[in-house]
């Protein structure tokens, strides 16, 4: 696991100076320092980091991988700025959140300008370096994920206060505003460093994958890690009765039993911990957690599999690496 | 004027129905029904026919054409949505505005997918019909006018209660914020409709210059439409204590004269009817009024000279009849 985190803050520097280079032109000051915020709050650069791999894996050359992994990482921090004003998040990356610190109309606009840089960055790229039909090809994946990820932040808004959530449903949801980005980032970074198209393909599934795995593994700490190294309390989807992978399928397997003892934790606002405890026992007796665990696992199987389509390399190895460290990170 | 309301009505229903295919697989339905809802509520479609009319000057074809004015008209309704959220605009096109009908998230949301719907319809064109690195250029188009029109919005923000405001900061404020998407409009359909450089680049001048007069059209009609024509009451402007370049213009020519007199009633925010009157003898006795005219007068002049490097058709003339639609409009 060290090892990933060290791989991931091997491409950081890199792909933090393409979008400052990208964003310093950006008038007026505070539209611009609004802009670049978080990324100098410094995120975990995943998805710009899978782009970059995915390229040299593919036999990209550098300054392309790094367009790639740039433009993925400005339209995930464009979704978090946004998200963060629709949820009224107070902080993110440890800090006050874009629209706590500009409002909520430069944080709009910030967004909006780091979206339409993702496309100019892309759009940057050298003639020479790659075909002009390569270029739309990697436009049109950003523009695909872009619309996901309204979709699904649309789809979980619609979440709210349903208890009838189906796991297809949950499924369309979390690909659309998790998986579609992931997978995204992988199949630009393939396209950017010049696969071809069954590569291509290949990359979006293998990121499809452990964006799944990525997201159960979300709902499964919640309920499997501890508080401090969570950064919130544990139960805290159940508090919330949000629908999670676990809640949807302990809600479905436990019809005509304990059904209405866990829709009522679901619903109630004010949980006590005896609640949460009860939940958690309902969850395991049905089996919910081990069902959504073996999930992960045999997205990630899959997704290591899916890569076997490469040749070998150090970067080939460092995405199975990411694969395995999916699941075995604990916040 | 009234054959460009005609030119302007005649590709509407073209512009709405490539608008209404592209949006119509978003889901779920809320975010399809606000992504779509300002289309259907019929705007003035300045913007999409002049991408139009530029691509069949041209001689590009029909399907190219409608998809650079689609594209537009995108982009101008998710600056619309945001706007009217930023500015709590409760009404837009005669009916209530997106955020005030779906909330602000799925306003939010709604303006994002538009963002990249635009990118998309280009994506979709056929590559029989247009070189990859055409679309490039259309779609480079696209994501510079964004990025303007989020540093125009900045800009004029920062203007407020600012009274020392120059007339290029003003220039470069409309122009970002109005000019940008209508040179990027006459720029975007020029390129699809495969014109060669020095045609783009005359097509983006006539776009700016005629951005330029229209703006200052606006200017110019609180001061000298009458209410019930313009929808709201004469001199609005100087109640609000807007820097319009009438304002900028009499403000700094009444220096070390009548320039405290002029700010006084600019600062005020429940100015008289005598204040609005003074005002507007203030802004004549400084030339502010006929100044500004006299700009957009030149502009519209410059703009159709510009057009001279396009062989003459019904599209070019039309084109030109749009330049002077612009100061002859009253509201």
């Amino acid at each position: 696991m060290s090892n990933v985190k060290e791989i991931l803050g091997n491409y950081s520097s890199d792909i933090i100076k393409t979008i400052e280079d990208e964003l310093s032109v950006i008038t007026p000051n505070n539209l611009q320092e609004a802009s670049i915020y978080l990324t100098k709050a410094g995120g975990k650069m995943l998805r710009p980091a899978l782009a970059v791999l995915t390229s040299e894996a593919v036999g990209g050359n550098k300054e392309n991988a790094f367009k790639a992994g740039a433009a993925i990482e400005l339209i995930h921090t464009f979704s978090l700025i946004h998200d963060d004003i629709m949820d009224d998040d107070d902080m993110r990356r440890g800090m006050p959140s874009v629209h706590k610190v500009w409002g909520e109309d430069v944080a709009i606009l910030a967004g909006d300008t780091l979206f339409s840089k993702s496309f100019e960055i892309i759009l940057s790229s050298n003639p020479e370096d790659i075909d002009p039909s390569q270029i739309n090809k990697a436009l049109a994946t950003v523009a695909d994920a872009c619309v996901k990820i309204c979709e699904g932040q649309a789809l979980d808004m619609g979440f709210e206060d349903r208890y009838d959530v189906t796991e297809d449903e949950y499924m369309e949801m979390i690909f659309k505003k998790t998986g579609a980005l992931i997978a995204g980032a992988t199949k630009v970074g393939a396209i950017m460093g010049g696969a071809s198209q069954d590569v291509v393909d290949a990359m979006y599934e293998y990121g499809r994958l452990i964006g799944l795995a990525f997201q159960i593994q979300d709902d499964y700490l919640d309920l499997a890690s501890d508080e401090e190294t969570l950064g919130k309390p544990i139960g805290s989807d159940i508090v919330k009765g949000k629908m999670t992978i676990i809640a949807i399928n302990a809600l479905s397997a436990s019809e005509g039993s304990n059904y209405d003892d866990l829709l009522e934790i679901l619903k109630k606002d004010d949980n006590s911990q005896e609640d949460i405890d009860l939940a958690i026992e309902l969850f395991n007796k049905y089996g919910a957690i081990e069902n959504a665990r073996t999930l992960a696992l045999e997205s990630v199987d899959k997704a290591k599999e899916v890569l076997e389509i490469l040749p070998d390399s150090s970067s080939k190895q460092a995405l199975a690496d990411i694969a395995d460290f999916v699941l075995e990170r604990h916040s």
